[in-house]
């Protein structure tokens, strides 16, 4: 990445995950009220910390997932146990197709190593694949603040896509963070994103922690402050995209492209290569994870509704193509959302 | 209102407020957890019982404050007192046009009395729009659901439009009761409602209370269940309906609508003629309240979000008339929604 005199490259001071003899995750389930790591212990418990949102983020899942196969062949190098763990990180959650093809990719280089040296070869892996994350979000990010380019912009996000949820300095709010740097965010507005508010606790967190002016709304507030004209552009992630460019992302990603479209706003999902997923025609086929009633229910403990009632909680929604104004990743920006263009910018 | 043989008419157990030798509010506030009468001791009290929500509802701010009102006339019936008594009263809230309205209503009548009849006229002018509100609810039933008929109906719903929102049965929620008294309902999909979550709070409580089969989902997820078909039918409120039929409600109304729209799913707001305001031309000119940031940043005392964001908190937005399928009066159906239409269902 190529950065003029007097703009300094996008940083966080954020991260997710980090290697240390095994696997260490900061806890988002415990943000923003505690900063807390957790050692995870075996492919069970990195399962269970996957689905219970303490690592969240299809990048950030991948990832971790990566390193706890690692962790894996560390304590146990024998190809069928690690084919089994390798199976079970990669059905902790449906969606994202990151998950799945990470865990492959650390498979597939402890297969082709010898015995004593699986282990070694996993971690470098997971080590590249971290690597990777992160060079795909430097390269991310600048082919998204170019289609904000020049001047200052206000920018609406849905969710997380920032460094909790990636290897770097996160997707969408990579993109959010390079126009930061070069001195032209006038604004960031963040939704909640109920039921679980990763806007709320993990965006406006990492925001603050790096000194990026945010300013939340609840979800359904959206479509009136696009249609007030405040807003320049919506960028947020994706957890999969089909072949066709639908996109799943973060429950709330198709109402918000509706409401952008109506009052003709740039909508820019941005995504690594490794969240395409071409196997997929449509997004009629991707998988949507439909997660506990217990999280609409509740909060921090506390009942919110009466006993009684039944619950639909599904964690993403499908936007179709000629909904979205572009999808960028580290090869470049889809722009219009087609087949055709996809496939120019997937690998 | 006329039923059919073997359908009984629609009724509910839940009240907002009562009249015993003064005005008694049920506290909304604390809703499902406590059902807590507060009795409204004075003008000012019963401002900071609206302003806070222990009573809200376009209808139901219009008849509580109507009665709180004859309390006062009770108290003192010096006829400049009770004026700015009513205008206190009457700018509690600045979008629902129904609270002014009734607060008029209940002055006027103290105007025309002689002094001593005073306290009495007004208790009998608030007790009317009482009445004539739950009329307007059960009228509005009727016509609502004939929208919907024949056959098995699965609709969806947001905020809070039922007896907690008014004198009666309910607006919206009247017409939910009406097709599940007539043993149509398959499903009530009530959004959450964020951030004072009515939904969640009140809606999904008094379906409770009646038997109503009820499933709340978060606000975000309204726009894939409309897409997937499973929904016949959006029913909800409105605050201040314009001259051009544009409709002020409850935030996020805007946002269905345009879900539903792109889903071809019909969409019906449904409001008693005292929420008609025919002196405002379009929805540009109704004033939108603005509430309290620690609405999105707190919940139950716990904070959700770090220091140092800023929020958008609006109570309402506006949809305009061209996504409305109908609109709904005691006086009868505004269908398609146009300034001719609207002009003859209001009054």
């Amino acid at each position: 990445v190529q950065y003029h005199a007097g703009v300094s490259e996008p940083t966080t001071r954020v991260t997710p995950l980090r290697w240390d003899d095994g696997l260490w995750l900061l806890d988002q389930r415990r943000l923003p009220w505690r900063e807390e790591w957790v050692r995870v212990r075996d492919v069970g418990h990195a399962v269970r910390l996957i689905r219970s949102l303490a690592v969240r983020g299809a990048p950030a899942i991948g990832i971790a997932a990566a390193y706890a196969l690692a962790a894996e062949a560390k304590r146990c190098s024998a190809i069928h146990s690690l084919r089994r763990a390798a199976d079970r990180l990669a059905t902790a959650r449906p969606t994202a197709t990151n998950l799945a093809r990470a865990v492959a990719g650390v498979l597939a280089a402890v297969e082709a190593a010898p015995g004593h040296e699986r282990a070694a070869a996993a971690l470098v892996a997971a080590r590249q694949q971290h690597e990777d994350d992160a060079e795909a979000c430097r390269q991310i990010a600048r082919h998204g603040a170019a289609l904000f380019s020049p001047g200052r912009v206000t920018l609406l996000t849905h969710c997380n896509t920032g460094a909790l949820a990636t290897g770097g300095i996160g997707t969408a709010l990579g993109i959010v963070r390079a126009i930061h740097s070069e001195g032209r965010l006038a604004m960031l507005y963040a939704c909640e994103a109920r039921p679980v508010l990763q806007g709320s606790r993990l965006t406006a967190w990492e925001c603050v922690q790096d000194g990026i002016p945010v300013t939340l709304l609840p979800d359904h507030a959206a479509a009136g402050l696009l249609a007030s004209g405040a807003v320049d552009g919506v960028v947020l992630g994706a957890d999969r995209i089909a072949a066709d460019g639908s996109v799943a992302n973060k429950l709330g990603t198709y109402s918000l492209a509706l409401a952008a479209a109506a009052s003709g706003v740039t909508f820019v999902s941005a995504a690594p290569t490794t969240t395409f997923d071409l196997g997929c025609p449509s997004g009629s086929s991707i998988p949507i994870e439909q997660r506990d009633p217990g999280e609409v229910l509740t909060l921090l403990g506390r009942r919110l509704a009466p006993h009684g009632v039944a619950v639909f909680n599904p964690a993403f929604d499908v936007t179709p193509p000629h909904l979205l104004s572009a999808i960028v990743s580290e090869r470049g920006v889809a722009r219009p959302v087609t087949a055709e263009s996809i496939a120019r910018i997937a690998r």
